[in-house]
């Protein structure tokens, strides 16, 4: 989740880049090719991730990796080539917590403008509760509301996010919710 | 809009990379160099744009670029560092049609999954007619619902979010439209 280093080097041909405004209208300085010209763009990218539940409860995981071993989170991760906004948040709650559930809408989106992302999260509705958490988690559990460890959540977006869905759950009605992150 | 060419370099240290899975656990392959072990990752873009509309018309903006020179488009653009999804649509907004607006609410959110986008429409509101292009459009131009060229459109996603629009409008009620391309 941390911020990429800067490119030194070409990805057509090697080069050793130069940072500069290219010369085709843009207004932004970029990593531009001395030899060959080509243009290296840096742009935002896309966390998915899903709320999945199971009568009254969440379920969370407690992570393996940096950053943030050790705390807990809504299973999410970069959205990859190949793939829909969708079939990623179900991509990495397989990977994450190896759960049985069927997807359904999309609940939060939010922009965390610092670290150029954008997070998403779709709510999820469990089928059963046997987890098999891939290598990325030390452990996947079901949590009450009462019984969340709001102090050991791993990302702001995904505590955010937990807290609307337990203040729809409450309303009865689930939105879709939006939020920028400085 | 176009595919991205193969990286064919290591950013950090322009050793020719090798396409392998890396040894961390991932499942897919990536472009990883020899040299220094930097593992790079390859994800879907966001698009973000708007639906700028006064009184009964809507904005379009004729390209001046490819693809789809000459064709007819909403203003939109890829998201960059540094903003907002919302942030990112005014910009670009602002840099294709000069437009001068309110920003409204998210309107559409559309994978195009085989060129590794996501784009994602916001309404906006017109404050007057005058516009001020950029030298990405040859022109910009309001239009009533019966003479948008639907034959023009310069891509799938703007018709989608046109006929959302519409229909949205006649219904009286403004929702979130989601959709997925292959």
């Amino acid at each position: 989740m941390s911020f990429r280093p800067p490119i030194k080097h070409c990805r057509a041909c090697g080069t050793a880049v130069v940072y500069r405004v290219p010369d085709d209208g843009d207004t932004k300085e970029r990593a531009v090719c001395p030899a060959c010209d080509t243009i290296h763009y840096e742009n935002p990218l896309i966390v998915v991730g899903t709320v999945p539940v199971l009568d009254e409860r969440v379920l969370l995981c407690k992570r393996n990796i940096e950053p943030r071993w050790g705390k807990w989170t809504l299973p999410a991760g970069f959205m990859e080539l190949g793939e829909t906004t969708a079939q990623g948040a179900a991509r990495e709650t397989d990977e994450e917590a190896g759960a049985a559930y069927e997807m359904g809408e999309l609940f939060s989106l939010i922009n965390v403008v610092r670290v150029g992302q954008v997070h998403m999260f779709y709510r999820a509705q469990l089928l059963h509760d046997r987890f098999d958490p891939g290598h990325e988690t030390i452990e996947a559990r079901l949590f009450h509301e009462h019984e969340i460890p709001w102090d050991e959540i791993a990302f702001k977006t995904v505590r955010e996010t937990l807290q609307w869905f337990f203040a729809d759950r409450k309303a009865g009605r689930f939105g879709l919710h939006q939020l920028d992150i400085a």
